[in-house]
């Protein structure tokens, strides 16, 4: 099959990628796949991974061990985890340290015309959620990811440092909770694509929204820690979602004598970000910046890292 | 009256200090007070601190606005909050950006005759708890302010890095819950002080921890939240105690794959503090390792430095 995959000298389209559905799993023909900042940074050596990239997708289940998924419009979680070992059993399957995760780790992803994947990751995704709106179930569960990890309350004020792929879903997700939201980011085209109930500000200007009760950093920059430990009231909460090794000018300090709470967040729920998709609680349709055919995938991957690109979708029929 | 005071040119005994009661507060006559690794910090320039140094005591009420603690055996919450503005209005005065902090902060501290502290503060010290368990509330509170934090479960298995003053509390608080806990330190004689339901390990061989539920970093060293990191469990809790503005080798980009929460911890509640030393569920005395007359204050500051020392007290009559 034709396949997006990384090699030791870069991403490269592969015309006859060897397939193999694995043993009890789904064989998933896949309909349209996203570039998120993650592929792009696997790109530059991030986590060692060699094989087919792509973990946003939706497809349509060709095969399968069980015959109820087959034919059903689906998207799926990208961990897979062995269900076995103390993390699983404890109820931390995400955090398996067998696992593998589609298009990142030990396990080809679905930048490619088939996937391979285990029927537990598997969700059904409803008619009324176009194909468009269903490869946004991935960044957008990991958006939803902060509200399972941090109470967000209708009196809050918080802040989303970057408005990129995830940071515009981070912002949107947090709105729906009643909390006055604001987004920061460098770019002024980041903050035009602000649905009207975010306030957007310029990075420049950011230290005026000091005081917030929550911060997400999702800027994907090393400075964006120092940044939101800055705007965070005493006692409030920063959720990381950039994952970057350096530090930049954080102070740990701070973060003691303030008693700042940080929560890494990573990977989220899939049902809730198909039921705000469903119920049109969240459209990023308007998020779309580029949709080419997987023989340009190469290309894909190069204006998803353009300044104004925000999601490149790739579509591999 | 004498005190120890730290200006510019480091920790020094000053014979006439000169002593004023604030408006509205109490006088007290400290019985005795000890010495803390902040103290040894603001001796090295922390928050640029000048004035009489120590947070530490007990003492007995001498005047105030309000005659019923005349003659009362006291200790003192060391956050002196303004009580009016927004954080103080919500509920968070430990924070307040006006506060002053006894020997710390814009306000004279306990390594002296008398010190001055506002009524709200004080908290009456039961008469079957010693003045020298007393002086050990401030830093016990320290340590019980992990459990107002984190929800530690009787299954849990915790870590304390560092057995030093406040780690070997916070490894005795932990350990009431039921918690399987472990402290790890480099010297033997840090290890052989844990009450013998608390497990030691070197820290040389801490990595055999991994797993861990909650890792408290106690060690006062750049490199403790490194290990804490590598400690702990995807989806475990690092709780911070440590005041270093240098990050060491930690990486937030596992922070943010395993999902870990990072609590900054400060000061505690007075009450439950006094009540654990009430009831005998902790019994600091062995961690007294000298003491010596408030003449003597500055070679105190230098024995409390000293690798084997743990508490050192200043007896101030």
């Amino acid at each position: 099959m034709r396949a997006l995959s990384l090699g030791p000298d870069g991403p490269r389209l592969v015309p006859d990628h060897p397939f193999a559905v694995r043993p009890g799993e789904a064989r998933v023909r896949v309909s349209l796949a996203g570039v998120c900042a993650t592929d792009l940074e696997l790109c530059k050596g991030y986590m060692g991974f060699s094989g087919v990239l792509g973990h946003e997708w939706v497809g349509v289940v060709e095969d399968a061990p069980d015959p109820r998924w087959i034919g059903q419009r689906v998207v799926g979680d990208i961990n897979c985890a062995c269900g076995a070992c103390a993390t699983c059993r404890a109820g931390r399957p995400t955090h398996c340290p067998q696992r593998t995760v589609l298009g990142i780790q030990g396990r080809d992803g679905a930048f490619a015309e088939q996937l391979s994947i285990p029927l537990a990751n598997l969700h059904g995704v409803p008619d009324g959620v176009s194909d468009e709106h269903a490869v946004f179930v991935e960044p957008l569960a990991a958006a939803c990811r902060i509200l399972e990890q941090v109470h967000v309350r209708p009196s809050h004020r918080v802040v989303v440092l970057g408005l990129g792929r995830l940071g515009q879903l981070c912002a949107r997700v947090l709105a729906l909770t009643g909390a006055q939201v604001t987004g920061v980011a460098r770019s002024s085209a980041s903050l035009s694509r602000l649905p009207s109930a975010i306030q957007g500000v310029r990075a420049d200007a950011a230290e005026s929204l000091e005081g917030a009760d929550v911060v997400v950093d999702a800027t994907g920059n090393p400075e964006g820690l120092a940044m939101a430990g800055r705007l965070v009231r005493p006692g409030g909460v920063v959720v990381l979602k950039t994952t970057t090794h350096d530090l930049g000018t954080a102070t740990p300090t701070d973060w003691v004598i303030h008693e700042v709470t940080l929560i890494g967040s990573r990977c989220g729920p899939f049902a809730p970000a198909l039921r705000l998709l469903a119920a049109g609680l969240i459209d990023p349709i308007d998020l779309i910046t580029g949709r080419r055919g997987l023989d340009d995938g190469v290309a894909a991957l190069q204006e998803a890292a353009a300044p104004r690109s925000v999601k490149v979708l790739i579509d591999p029929r």
